[in-house]
């Protein structure tokens, strides 16, 4: 890694301090942040450079993963950070930052790398970048990176248009396009251990799955974003980016050496085979969901449209859930079912993947049946993978009983390093692997398109589903046309006791549910 | 399971204290032995039925995986059992025993079903078998099995010459071979966990398939066998029978439906396409050991030719590793290595599957590589399966890292049924699976006829190892000619830290060992 400047946007609000300094800061406890390190950071606010460092070291304590031992580290972290007042929309302030990032880079004797990092609101992308361009900041001899977060764009034409502003100024290769769903540590490893492990690799086909389970559900509800999420929906906030990424990762067949282009362009091959909808198909494959009041881990909360901020007769989603066919030849016949919601019924992020029953099963009556062997991905809230296989109960002979193999990849979970920990090193080391590239993000957008025109005709019914629910009775009627069924639909703590049980049951109980 | 008369030969012998009375017992407290159940115990001394059923009820408490609860139980196991003096080759008392057992089936209202169970040296199966004919015995309506133990023979015409004289009493469904590896929990799992899970299944072959390791190692010397062991050797004692059965219980391909005839036919089939040796080749595809002075768990012993009992000269095997190729479709270019000795390293049964790499990794520099993929079957002292996986190190990115999911398949040690008790129970509801066929038998003795050979005629050089090593130079070279070695030759407390590390760290911590 080359020393660089960091210079942030939006260096005084919430995600530079939950998310950004901390995980700069176990960067740099780890060694990984090349020495000499300056940031620079950008707000409108009047703020001395002590004030910055001291809410830098603040926000520090209060959301890094690991205490800071001794104050003296903290201060060291901290003491090549400057604040600049800059106000977006003017010219003059870009050139006051010039100046500033050349005088830290001469005092400091750093070449000019430099890295912008957008951490404001996506209609300010376009004239920060044309700016950075205008004021001669981008025009160094060094390299010159964007790290930009969601949402990038609202559609797909919001999209497009964005991306071609942003290519005036940035190459797409100087582009980092965060979803934090590619930093998370198990979503990092999913390709790596089918390209490590013959065992997986094996597997990894329409041969032995039967079919996949990607889901993303939160407990919260709108909370204070009510009025921006009331025009955006679940399709745009979740699915398209970090439900889709979760696909691309789950199904990519990657080669031993796997450079970041390759994992990329791979990327790029699952997302494009994905057999597309028609807007009047839409019906059939995905399921729009809006939450009623309920209640949530014995919480009586209130229903969408009782919420604060969202308008009374508001049809959007909240809940989503779709079934996509990948159309090559390792996945044909495969059905991906994804799901995302808010206020539902418990908060986790899960990749199930469930493996086709031995042929000689169906000649077997149904009690005799094993149940079908998983490979379970848990990605949040903690991290595991988990392989349910069937054993002989040698206490009721010639029955089979389902036991699990868990694998704890860290002893303790403060191990595990954050999202953007790893995506903000990535960056600073040049490495997009991680990132989604324009090609993955136009190829979302336009597989949605159509879902979000479907939504605006109204061509698909919006059914509502109990907070502190699975989502809407659609969602499980989906899976069951298939024959399949969403697993592990039970609160976490009936999880072990479910496991124990057998194929049948298990479908019992959570159709109970 | 019908009521049945389970007539004990050898009622005071070691074997009946230690295994089959406590077996009985705990299939009694799991209600799997059908009531009324009369026991007849045969023996030259002159005992009582109390001494006899005092020494029974000793026996349980003594070697019970379970402590008995409350002496009424135990009371009531033991009230049916009856002491009879027979001396073997006596015709007469044969006849005073089916008065016995006649009698005993009338009073207790029995079917005339009966087990005879031969706890005694080989060379009185024959005498006992056609006695059991002459007195008329076996001549009942009911049905009659022989319950034997090894050794069946000491090579293949022997082992032919003792079938036939049985044969003429029992048909082949009436014989139930013991081999008490076959009753182990973990050996009868081998079959059903690659039979109910698609996962396993699909790994079966040499498509996936590197290598099979099986190893039963012991600690002790020859003990009190000397005499007996010094004409037998490894080849006999442990190979022919125990160490093929678990060769074939290994490979074998299990429909999912499969009767205890399919299951040994499935088994034959393996047996039958192992690649047969030549007198001449034995060399170069076996290991013969002998075991020198050494420590053991750090006393100091003495080598086998020092023991008492052992003659000064004596050529025996201690030890014995050999090399197998299973030629059919499944399991062509595999080798099988299987090795077993006395006064090892550590007491260990235990089968390892290695994977073979993936192909990418031909084109790889050996520090990028990842370890291969292991399943390993740990049979005893404790059973367990593990899989070896590669996981993504994120904190020095792009390494590998072997990771092991443990499935623990019992809460607790003392849940795991023993051998005896599985084996006992499936002969006394006639379930022949677990134990050896005539067939088995006969092309397991054929296999290893020639290595008897050429033992014999000393075409195989023996080869000494140290006392608490894991054998002799030869059976780790046997595994570097096809660029393999013996996986988790170390201390049981070292494998964790072992796990750890890479392949080529493991070889050379091996290699140091």
């Amino acid at each position: 890694m080359e020393p660089a400047t960091f210079v942030l946007f939006g260096a005084t609000g919430d995600l530079a301090k939950r998310k950004i300094y901390p995980a700069l800061y176990n960067l740099f406890v780890d060694g990984k942040l090349a020495q000499p390190f300056s940031l620079i950071g950008l707000g409108r606010r009047e703020w001395s450079d002590e004030l910055f460092q001291s809410n830098v070291e603040q926000a520090v304590r209060q959301f890094s993963r690991r205490t800071p031992s001794d104050d003296a580290s903290l201060r060291q972290f901290v003491s090549n950070f400057r604040f600049c007042v800059l106000d977006i929309g003017q010219q003059d302030d870009y050139r006051k930052l010039l100046k500033l990032v050349e005088q830290r880079e001469e005092e400091l004797g750093l070449p000019d790398n430099r890295l912008f990092y957008l951490s404001v609101g996506p209609e300010f992308f376009e004239p920060i970048a044309s700016n950075i361009q205008e004021s001669g900041l981008g025009s160094a001899r060094g390299w010159k990176r964007l790290v930009i977060e969601k949402p990038f764009g609202h559609d797909l034409q919001s999209a497009r248009d964005l991306n071609r502003k942003l290519s005036e100024t940035f190459a797409e290769e100087e582009i980092f396009r965060i979803d934090h769903y590619l930093g998370k540590p198990m979503v990092q490893k999913l390709g790596a251990l089918q390209q490590a492990n013959p065992v997986i690799q094996a597997l990894w086909s329409n041969r032995y799955v039967a079919n996949v389970q990607i889901t993303a559900s939160e407990t919260v509800g709108v909370e204070e974003r009510a009025g921006y999420y009331d025009h955006i929906g679940a399709v745009r906030d979740m699915f398209q980016n970090h439900m889709l990424q979760l696909l691309m990762m789950t199904a990519i067949h990657l080669p031993h050496e796997s450079s970041s282009e390759k994992v990329r362009f791979k990327k790029k091959n699952v997302i494009e085979a994905v057999q597309p909808l028609q807007k009047q198909d839409v019906r059939a494959q995905v399921v729009r969901g809006q939450y009623a009041e309920g209640s949530v881990q014995g919480k009586p909360v209130a229903g969408y449209l009782s919420e604060p901020g969202i308008a009374p007769d508001s049809r959007n989603d909240t809940f989503i859930a779709a079934r996509l066919l990948i159309e090559d030849s390792y996945w044909r016949g495969v059905p991906f079912y994804i799901r995302t919601g808010k206020r539902m019924k418990e908060k986790s992020t899960r990749i199930v993947v469930e493996f086709k029953e031995p042929l000689a099963q169906a000649t077997v009556s149904s009690e005799d049946r094993a149940a079908p062997n998983l490979l379970i991905f848990e990605i949040g809230p903690n991290e595991g993978i988990t392989l349910q296989i069937n054993s002989k109960d040698l206490e009721n002979k010639g029955e089979f009983r389902p036991v699990h193999i868990d694998l704890d990849l860290h002893d303790r979970q403060e191990d595990v390093p954050e999202a953007y920990e790893n995506l903000i090193g990535d960056a600073l080391r040049g490495d997009a692997t991680f990132f989604a590239h324009w090609d993955e993000v136009e190829l979302s957008w336009q597989w949605v398109q159509p879902i979000l025109d479907a939504f605006e005709e109204n061509l698909v019914p919006l059914q509502t589903y109990a907070a502190g629910s699975y989502g809407p009775a659609g969602s499980d009627a989906l899976l069951a046309e298939d024959g399949y069924h969403w697993w592990f639909d039970v609160e976490p703590e009936q999880l072990k006791q479910e496991n124990q049980t057998q194929k049948g049951e298990q479908y019992a109980y959570h159709a109970n549910n």
